[in-house]
């Protein structure tokens, strides 16, 4: 069987299984995912066996360390997978909720209720443990899913697949239900990306290339998770203590995040004080300071910012900085240069965190807290398929919720239009 | 300047145009609005004199008389172009709603709140109305607007435009709130569907020709405002007084939307009491019937359905007909056959309009309606952009809402992650 043929029948099997899962009680879906759980923790030693071969290939490879870490199980990653899969299943089911419902002046009764979207695409790199994570949100939802992952990951993802499809098929989901595609080629790949009517969402998993090139070769619709070029604005009215305390956390936490900040701008009033003992601090941190010619003369032995510098998601414990005469500056920068993701002001004056709150146009705005709260768990979803940084369908972190779409429910008594 | 120079210049002058709009306040979008009504009504002979350009041009390449209907204007039409701007100016702002609000553990309040989307694409055929009605609706909402109409109507369109961008400029919108490609090479369709970081949304609106190719094109995320083959399904327990009401209502009150019935499913228990006396009336309304073996004996002179008829979307007096053995098999049909836009049940049976409501998979599921009142009006929202098939974002009638977005608003007190 060629390519194509392949994908399109995996997908038209997910597509059959979609509307069966529609169907799917909150007990159903939830004995399904604690049956995975279980599975995961039973066939631990075989999964590690397998993450062995992919491991031992990303080594001739000569692949990065941070490579090697995202692809490498041990124990607990794969204990911390079951745990995710029950944590899902303790979750409130998002399907049949009443959005709203009304009624108009000819009796008709509109319900707005939530649905599954039904069969979604994840198209992921080499963390195997995105196989389990996006299973377990998109059953949960009531969704079919198509797993495509990285190819260095393969023999970990099909030891993980063929435990969790054995156990949600036992349970009593039905087959399709979780579609894995076992072909590295990258032609399976574009053909997922044109399957629209089998496909109803795509969601890509991973880096700057994988997404970019995602958007603009897919037809099916895509939710775009986004890269974050983060900013924190430290107004002239901040609180020194709570900015310092602020940025190192948001810059050095857990740095190669998404939701880290990249950038510091900060207020001319405020950054005679601020900089000095910032450097001084970052700098026992380890952080590499880049910034504009003021930042150069308060901070000893700091490289000069350049374009790129600003543009740039560093990932790393790495800071721009640049020093800005007005409010109105730091917002202009942030239109220029960021992704919409995480942006915050440190302030304690009322208007300027109204007109930050209201200007700055991201996914999620702060005042007076870290920008690595955005995030699933933090704001209280239980978990996440990812941060989206586009406007259409879901924006910011993505729960089940964001998995689910609606339908109207119209109930009538022989209206007709006039 | 080349094509596509010329409209990158465009979109950024909406997308700079769009941080502007999204401030502006309710009196000041609302004032900007009813003068462009007042301006319309003003200015109604030069509209009407430009539409003579293209209506003679239209006949000249021997377009259809329904393309020339949908092309022409005349002072009523023009009257309710004005009519739509002072409705849109009347209905309730949706930006600034607060759609959610919570406190997490660590006492972060998160705020979920309403948002323009930002710079709107409109692509469109020939009929000038739209040119205002989209308008009215991205402005209301917050948004810029990036106009691209058919160039059949090129002239009608330009007079209309000029008169609107001048008013809402006069009233104090931005330069570059309402932006119109006038050059009518198809270049520019395509440029316009690559402005990722411009433009946020394409809505195409017009025939499945237009619409399937923007979704195949376009690397901006697309509104697919869809196509619909929309079915009546009458059970063995329908009423079947209340069924022949709404089968004539839904197929002939007027046919040639996406709205109207195209295929009756009809239960063999009802369909030898049903088809007949349907068929008869159907008849006097001078409807084409096209039936299954079945209801080829039930109803005389009635041509052998095909495959291809069931497919389509006659959006004419031709009706499709299938006698099913079970509901089962109609919701397969539907299942098969749908463009999950607007499916119906004629039923008295309790458990058969349930199920009829949670396994059809479309926008709008009725039961005991006519699928005529998939429409924004008709569901209440005021007016409309169109009706979205696909799930993402938006799912049916869209009005003012579906034309925004969310962000979070965080408000902290030195909130760090651990």
């Amino acid at each position: 069987m060629n390519v194509y043929d392949y994908v399109v029948k995996k997908a038209r099997k997910a597509n059959a299984a979609a509307r069966v899962m529609s169907g799917k009680d909150t007990a159903e879906k939830n004995k399904a995912l604690l049956s995975m759980a279980r599975e995961i923790r039973k066939n631990k030693y075989d999964i590690l066996k397998a993450n062995e071969l992919d491991l031992e290939n990303a080594k001739k490879l000569g692949k990065s360390s941070a490579f090697i870490d995202r692809l490498s199980l041990n124990e607990k990653r794969i204990d911390s997978m079951a745990e995710g899969l029950e944590k899902v299943a303790s979750l409130p089911d998002p399907i049949g909720e009443g959005v709203k419902m009304w009624k108009r002046p000819n009796d008709l009764r509109i319900e707005k209720v939530r649905v599954p979207l039904g069969t979604i695409g994840i198209i992921y790199e080499a963390r195997p443990n995105v196989t389990v994570d996006a299973s377990a949100l998109c059953l949960k939802s009531g969704n079919s899913v198509v797993l495509r992952g990285g190819k260095e990951a393969i023999c970990s993802n099909l030891a993980i697949y063929n435990i969790i499809y054995k156990a949600a098929v036992n349970s009593g989901l039905p087959e399709g239900a979780v579609e894995f595609i076992d072909i590295t080629e990258r032609e399976a790949v574009e053909v997922l990306m044109k399957l629209n009517g089998y496909i109803d969402v795509l969601i890509p998993r991973g880096g700057r290339g994988l997404i970019s090139s995602v958007v603009k070769n897919s037809t099916v619709p895509v939710i775009e998770t986004g890269s974050g070029n983060c900013h924190i604005y430290v107004d002239a009215d901040a609180d020194l203590d709570m900015a310092e305390k602020i940025v190192v956390n948001a810059k050095t936490q857990r740095p190669a995040v998404c939701n880290a900040m990249e950038t510091l701008l900060v207020h001319k009033d405020a950054a005679g004080e601020f900089l000095p003992r910032l450097g001084s601090t970052l700098h026992k941190l380890n952080v590499e300071i880049r910034g504009c010619s003021r930042t150069q003369k308060l901070i000893p032995d700091v490289k000069l910012a350049t374009e790129r510098d600003y543009s740039k998601e560093f990932l790393d414990l790495i800071l721009a900085v640049k020093v800005v005469d007005s409010m109105d500056e730091a917002i202009d920068h942030i239109y220029k240069y960021g992704t919409g993701h995480s942006e915050a002001i440190i302030t304690n004056n009322y208007a300027s965190s109204q007109k930050f709150l209201r200007e700055i146009d991201a996914a999620v705005v702060y005042v007076n807290a870290s920008t690595r709260f955005t995030d699933g768990g933090e704001f209280g979803f239980g978990s996440e398929i990812g941060i989206s940084t586009q406007k259409l369908h879901a924006r910011g972190p993505m729960g089940l919720n964001e998995l689910t779409t609606t339908k109207y429910m119209v109930y009538g008594n022989g209206q007709i239009r006039e």
